[in-house]
């Protein structure tokens, strides 16, 4: 059961409203790594946990994320407290309140439909949503997905700090920020104290593809490191070994019963494509006569663009020649 | 420059058709650990690296995802090609082509919408969405999120492996849990080749708040562990001490110009309530006479619900009087 | 701040698990009006509430329904427990696990990607959105935007206690029901406690628009009541008065620049449509000879169905002629 | 079935084009609160009603939205049509054009992928979504539903008045504000119309938790008002009382079959956790040496951040010493 | 399988820098018609097709529009460069990163949260939904889809190329939208060598529907063209006719059990409104006394506002009088 | 103006209720093709559209539309109105009505949230959202995209037809599914109305790249017909020559400032990979002993999947060693 308190977990000074950094800060309150996501990820995984040690480390780590939530969202609400009343009560001239939010779209919906209040929209004015959570009562997966997540969330308060300038503001995130490294560690631990905790699941792989690397994306640019070389790697660099890895044929074949042989073929020559056909298409009828369609000689750095005659004669069988001469 | 050959990475080879097991496939091929989220989390990661081991690492990984991808959609179209040569058809009676993926809300989406055609959306029919995707563009971060990511594919296969008993979806659906095996081993040694990986980013947390444990979840079922107690923790239990945490007084505030000072005296007064009162409301109005509203003795295992009359009195006949007098 | 203890809300005896029941009991834990949304929905509200009854009220029944999640979450961790460690030690034939949740593909997406875990989707799969949450930082509208979700959860509550026939689950169902009714009750008392509440904002109405009852829906099933007839309203049956009501023209204008005018006329100009042409189309092209188009005299209800000559005779000779020459 | 007239029901006159003005506008055509969610509302509700007066009433109103869907639509593409010319028309410097709408994301997306055209997106971008809807098919909750969204649209309404300072726009916004005012006693109208209507619904509450205010949030700010104290409520302050509030263990509990009792238990052995262990985790493989890891002095406000050698020290030889004996 | 060269298929040289052009490149990238959607709509046409000459189509553009998404998100990603690395760094002053991209809430989003990075959201930051994928297993259908999105997603590249000046990205762009065309040729040989193409599908349509035109919005404006007048089409313009158009009464009926009847009935009357009723409402309770509701003498072009006076004076003595007799 | 009467346009005739059928309906009435999808498609593109002709037809189709929005909506409510009312009566035992809905999701949802009433949901519950909507404003897009929208909700009905034998609901379905072959013989008829209608916009394609066909796809299974050969294409089987198509070298590279190169530096310095080491990872510390993981025999199909001392040798002691010494 959940009781809450009204002093925040960090006490909140911000210097001066401000409902574009307000925006800026939505990405903690309602964003894919925001308190919230956080807090949902820790707290439902924590509910259909039987570890005993687990359960309570992800209730507790789970209900500080939501006194974060609640801390980022007061300097939000502290951000726009301005713009609200003043859009409210209808104090300033039109085109000043316009003015105040009117140059991004977010502080536009922050304010004209959310009225500054604190939304559960992240900096792009998306709404929040459970996609972002990726827990799969395994443990050996979501905690490696917490530890992520909350390397993740260290970074976004990073990037907060860095273009912020009120100190009170600063300080706060810079307590938030750190509090994502402490359950970073904590997670990390909880996780090696899994003793056999790779691969996830009770699966083992299949041995003879467990250390294969294929390199795939080749050209300049390739590198060996210790990812995809070294004793623990069998490389395979001459692709076609891998059309296909099994030693088949590459294909995708299916058992049909014979109702389904008859419907397939049915269904194969009603729509049969002739590849002997040179139709006439949509496209034929459609390519201008090019009178309006002149080269644009302003279009900077493509001075070769087709003329629409091009196209027009690119369709019918003189225009083979005009192309390749 | 993307290349593409008609071979399949793996062979497969499917016994006979099963569209409510395609449906269960679709959790990788469009679902949230799929591999078309598999393929844009690296694939994207790879367009903004600099670093050539790791750009060249993702392209590869993101490469094979890719061809995984069409694995597992072959599969799917292998188990939905009577259904829907019959749907195209109209081969069956519509009562067997209705039973045929009746039972089951994303068959029929499957088989109405797509018709039978492997659908970016996972097992319950959500289309797939980007919000899946957590890159960061910082590589600690996004190494770990990649690794969990591949654990959390790892056992999406495995429960997959365990519905299935096709040998030949079986084999296939192994292949490919094995990869993500492998493709977890490749970030794994990625992270740790960026020798000061941990925290991410640059900025180093706060020292003070870095090794605290907050034991904010009490009760019966506290349980210590490694990530929450030893020589790395400082815990604390005293809640109060964390009320706030930065010895400040635990409130929000702002520094408000006088304009805003003055719409927000407006709003408040415009809004104020008045805690004295003791209004009349909807729901006064509302409340039905109870004759309606006995208590409903089926209701198994709550004997003792309220009559409707308990709410009437409830909001009882002194409010009544002040109305209408 | 939130604080946590281990004991529930309301003791939750399951009597037996059931994954298919645990779907529906998931509309009120990650559905739109399950409890998620109602804690959120408070909870925002309260950060930016300035006044301090409905700011204390607000935190009271948000951390409230955050115990109500716990609850329900509580109760599909139950359902779930044992296609839970099922599906994960591979313990039953695959065939059997296939079963249990096979029907259903929101049980699918529950057992395969969530593993059985309390996920925040709802009864049909679809992850909770903060698109759910109406408030809009002006107390008499969000007062009774919570009025109104409290009501709604109340009826969804309602219907899963017609569903189930655990009497333990019954028993919790029917606690977290009246709770929505105690809470409509508070924001009730706390609207109407706000002296003039209505209209909401500060912006009065234009007083000969406000009394007008537009009879929009003709014909048969026209009806009186309250709602549009009585010395309140000004009914308008003749639908022409209101093309358009203000008197002018009932068109739309806008001052263009005179570059934009040039523009306007240039773009007109380009995408004019000939309307005496009488175009071939793809349409025409590709309507085949009929031969395969045939009544289909099984479409019970629509024999006259008609077969693909009718389409070729609709796009007639004439303009084949046109083409040909 | 529907009938169109193609004059408005408002004229629209609007001075000049503004393309950053029209996403605003957006908030209404494609918003939470927007006409089209209006519309679809009462459409749906009216569809399923089978009362006479509020289907017809529910029909009226849903019609009328449509024609004010039409009417701010209008406003927009107005606002639009020059920038919609000149981008289609490539009639101004690349630069100007950029400019025009350039530093708005949502201008942005209404220009490039939309090309000026009203788009059933907010004034963020995002786009309409159903689950803006809340309609549950039961009248006494739907009703109050309505109350709530027109209260709500009102306020959006009354919002884009204060920005604005159009005089056509204002007097076009001013009308449809009103006609939310007006629908909105309408639906107050047909509720209470409903004699017996609260609680929503036809189970009553349970009586002994109907009447319980629970203090959850303590702490000073505690406010009494008539929504948690006087003769109509029973206020718990003490939580302990509540940790069950039915006087059970507060636990949650489910029967298992023995194969599932078994599939349980492998599962706990498979994922235990050893509380007594202390391991090494990728944390101690990741934290540098800290040579790079300085006080970051110029992090305004947080003089005290942790160099990274305190996190060096928090993961210590000790614990290297442990795995390497 | 697909295979990858680190080459691009076409060179990117970037002027500078600029992240707000990058979030507007971003539409192309991970937008409603940017090349992923092309990519999947295409691929998974692909794996689904029978018919060889299709699927090798649909796999050859499938695997070019992945090349096109490297091409566009290089472009993104040199955009983005500068502000990537200084947002890392903290090299800049805060205030001075904060404007780099401060005026735009997408480009927050994708500096705070993607850091610089090619995101898969489009230029409003929306995430990537396969919902823009209306991929059907109907050939007929598909490949007007794909003509359709190849023709938009031609004209999104040249609003792009009018926006920029940056030669080297014009030129790309250029080549972009010119694969674009011949794409579209290619997909309309591919419907028209289908030889009966339309209607698509199997059923033909009802003769007697299948060439009327219901002029359903009428008034000044009705034009006549091809579409709608000629010997192709009946149009009705007399609406009557078309309630219901197929001679029935034009309403909805169902057969219902007796225990359905039995139960419909009691909703029926449980939920009936009161047509003679006149209650007093919830509207009623909150108009204010007027007092605070003055005109609002500034709202330019409505001086006819409504005072709040005239919606008391439009509820009040009546209304309560009939009440409290 | 939009007016309505009470009556369809197509009368509905059900014969017995029906929730999972009704479910199955639902894809045309909130489904990515259904007369939501439709009318708002065409109502959105006539409100932005200036030339008289395709207005006017826009807003005819669009209203028509709406109406048949209301036929399908209509068949639903009817399908429902069983459950609707026995959920909310709570007439049957509750065993019963769970089996009525209870094998499928979708069924659920519709019952428990939506109580029966048509919502605006496709067949697997998920809500409508304006992403289905693909208008541009620019007429030769709009148009084929219209087109290409008639063609799949023609085979949508169709398929829906081939699953049901209620013979009212097959003819009404058979009215709806005509309209759309109807209608889509307009939009061709308005394509190509306009003289000039390829390349959609304004802009002519680059010559050089328009005829040029790219083999992407090889192997077996390469075909040739009349979208990658003849006359009107120069097809690429070398794809060398396309790394890049533009002669350069195939990189992207952009300008940067002093400052930004600085940074860029710092970053890259920063989070260096070192491909020289070997390091040791999260991996190899969670790796267990092997005791647990046997071979799991069982796995039909995949006999000799590694068990898990596989991965134990695989990071193996040389590793330890090297990271000990």
């Amino acid at each position: 059961m959940f009781m809450h308190n009204k002093r925040l977990q960090y006490t909140v000074r911000v210097s001066e409203t401000n409902p574009r950094l307000a925006t800026m800060m939505l990405e903690q309150f309602g964003g894919a790594d925001g308190e919230l996501a956080a807090a949902m990820r820790y707290f439902t995984q924590g509910l259909g946990e039987d570890d005993a040690g687990r359960k309570d480390m992800l209730l507790d780590i789970a209900t500080e994320e939501l006194s974060h939530l609640e801390v980022i969202g007061s300097i939000i609400a502290m951000l726009n407290k301005g713009v609200k009343a003043q859009l409210a009560e209808g104090q300033m001239e039109e085109v000043e309140l316009y003015r105040t939010f009117g140059t991004s779209g977010v502080s536009a919906k922050e304010a004209l439909l959310f009225g500054g209040g604190p939304a559960l929209i992240d900096s792009a004015g998306v709404p929040w949503t459970a996609a972002y959570i990726d827990s799969r009562s395994e443990p050996t997966a979501d905690l490696r997905s917490n530890i992520a997540a909350e390397s993740r969330a260290k970074i976004v308060y990073e990037r907060l700090i860095n273009i912020t300038d009120d100190p009170g503001i600063k300080e706060a995130l810079g307590f938030l920020m750190t509090r994502e490294i402490a359950h970073q560690k904590s997670f990390e631990k909880a996780l090696y104290a899994i003793e056999d905790n790779f691969p996830s699941g009770k699966l083992p792989g299949v041995a003879k593809y467990a250390n294969i690397y294929v390199n795939t994306s080749q050209g300049e640019g390739d590198t060996n490191g210790p990812w995809n070389a070294g004793g623990q790697w069998d490389r395979i660099d001459d692709l076609t070994q891998t059309m296909p890895i099994d030693g088949g044929d590459g294909t995708a074949s299916v058992g049909l019963s014979s109702a389904e042989e008859v419907a397939a073929a049915k269904l194969a020559a009603r729509t049969a494509s002739n590849p002997a056909s040179n139709p006439r298409t949509g496209v034929d009828l459609g390519a201008g006569p090019g009178a309006g369609r002149t080269t644009d000689a302003d279009l900077g750095g493509a001075e070769d663009i087709a003329s629409a005659p091009a196209f027009a004669e690119a369709n019918p069988p003189a225009s083979v020649d005009t192309l390749t001469t």
